[in-house]
């Protein structure tokens, strides 16, 4: 309650907030009443700034990857996926082609008038084709993002600030709470610890011909403490853990474990981060590996991470 | 001097810096011999990491479209433009479709045999084509980048942090110099003005169950100065100052211009990036608006400031 009531009063409330609240508790209930289970996936790093017109602002290094991924895996399960993700982040299927430039893909085909069935050719006389081998691979792919959009089974959410994201995270857990143990939540966005509350940050940019800076932020209400106590109380929730020394993980993912109550946390090691991750759960510690031969042939360790939590998300339904 | 040797001793020189500086004296003196004038245009906010082993790192608002932008409008004056900008900022000709999800605007239509002259059809039995309403405009952003393309009047370089940007910089400028007044250094990007010395930074990430975090930063050595006195003496050096509040700009920008000695500084006020910049020089200021009509037609404000300082290059060599 203590953090619950700690966010509202440090954050406002962003703008569009509400509507995504309700688009969220509408594809909630659709799904939910279709039988099909709902995850969460949360992406990306939060923006924390540092002046109230924000020029500067504070940063977690993160691509996106693990959600984008793990939301592919998700889909092809048969979840219905809220993909709460930082705006710009790798997003699911065109995560492959991030550090494209389309146009130089792209390359302009002349018309020969009306064409295939009702297309027409653009008015200025070209089509728009991408380059047969500019795009390896990229006809299966589009095939499975065109069925996931004809499916309806993907929303996309976006958010920017540490606050934008927190108010998201409560509106997407009293969205998913309805469907009890059927919901799961992935908390793989990389979210700030720090933060400077409005009231003590300056308005205008800092200036730098006032030497040297010294910043001096607050810790972040744990979200995670009201999720699972108020929020969403029956779902299946799984937390990441980040780090960089490989010799304190286990500890703090069982620390974790112990003061918040949920299910999982998936831990990894900044370093190895593709190849190896730790399932840890108040009992067990299950380590999950990419052989260089599987990254040779496609695999991705999302995969197997995604494999591993439908398992026991399933446990914990018969369970519950 | 101070400055240059301050940034060797504290920023080492990131991992392929001295390919990139190969590729910059290259293509400068290319164009250099071809007669053409050469800018080099910074673009996008630098990374200053907060820990060795990063996770955390302060950032600078920018999305990168002014440097973008006016890249393009220096390529349309016949410039040779070097685009120093931060990874994934806009860039230009592509910038109008950042926010697209190219995967949203394919459409798959079925081949039929080898088509269109040399095309064969993708081995799918599909052809990917840009649905012709999906990105109106396309064809004629699209032939303008395939021409610059052809001409090789367009280098890409792009950096993260700000120890990459720094290095980048000076051996831009070390690639210019030999140009004389003919180069110019167009230095939109929003480069941060402190940092973390690596002797001071943690390695690990910083553990958020230590508390509120303090964090001291020292500021960067303006290298406005070395660029000026030493690594390009003789170019048309333009530096921006962002400011939030529109009360000191000029004075600040005039500030900057005695003691860099420099030749232009071209301001704006956060809230009007988009309609409103000052040009200032030791001895003018020039405002320059965009209004709401010119806007509605999807003219820019960078055609207004490009076009401005190509006039005031074109003096500055004849002076010279």
């Amino acid at each position: 309650m203590a953090d619950a009531q700690q966010l509202t009063a440090q954050f406002a409330a962003p703008a569009g907030v509400e509507e995504a609240a309700h688009r969220m508790a509408d594809f909630a209930a659709r799904h939910g009443s279709a039988g099909r289970r709902v995850v969460l996936v949360t992406s990306g790093g939060t923006k924390v700034p540092l002046e109230s017109r924000t020029v500067r602002f504070l940063d977690n290094f993160s691509s996106g990857r693990r959600g984008a991924t793990s939301a592919e895996y998700f889909l092809e399960a048969g979840y219905a996926v809220i993909f709460l993700h930082r705006h710009r982040s790798l997003f699911p299927f065109s995560r492959r082609y991030a550090s494209l430039n389309w146009l130089d893909a792209l390359q302009l085909v002349p018309a020969e008038g009306p064409g295939q069935g009702e297309e027409l050719a653009s008015a200025s006389g070209f089509r728009t084709e991408v380059a047969p081998k500019a795009v390896p691979g990229l006809v299966p792919v589009l095939q499975r993002y065109q069925r996931v959009k004809e499916a309806g089974t993907l929303l996309s959410v976006e958010f920017n600030t540490l606050s934008e994201y927190l108010h998201l995270l409560m509106a997407g857990a009293q969205a998913l709470s309805p469907l009890g143990n059927s919901a799961m939540f992935y908390l793989a966005a990389a979210v700030s610890d720090f933060y400077i509350p409005a009231s003590e940050m300056p308005e205008h940019k800092i200036q730098s011909s006032s030497g040297p800076l010294q910043i001096s932020m607050k810790m972040v209400p744990k979200m995670l403490s009201p999720l699972v106590r108020e929020w969403a109380p029956q779902a299946f929730v799984i937390s990441f853990k980040l780090e960089t020394d490989p010799t304190i993980i286990t500890e703090r993912a069982q620390r974790a474990l112990e003061l918040y109550r949920h299910q999982v946390v998936v831990a990894n090691i900044l370093e190895t981060l593709r190849t190896h991750v730790l399932i840890i759960t108040q009992n067990s510690s299950t380590d999950l590996y990419l052989s260089e031969q599987e990254a040779a042939q496609g695999k991705e360790i999302e995969e197997k991470i995604v494999n591993d939590l439908l398992a026991r998300h399933s446990s914990f339904i018969n369970q519950n």
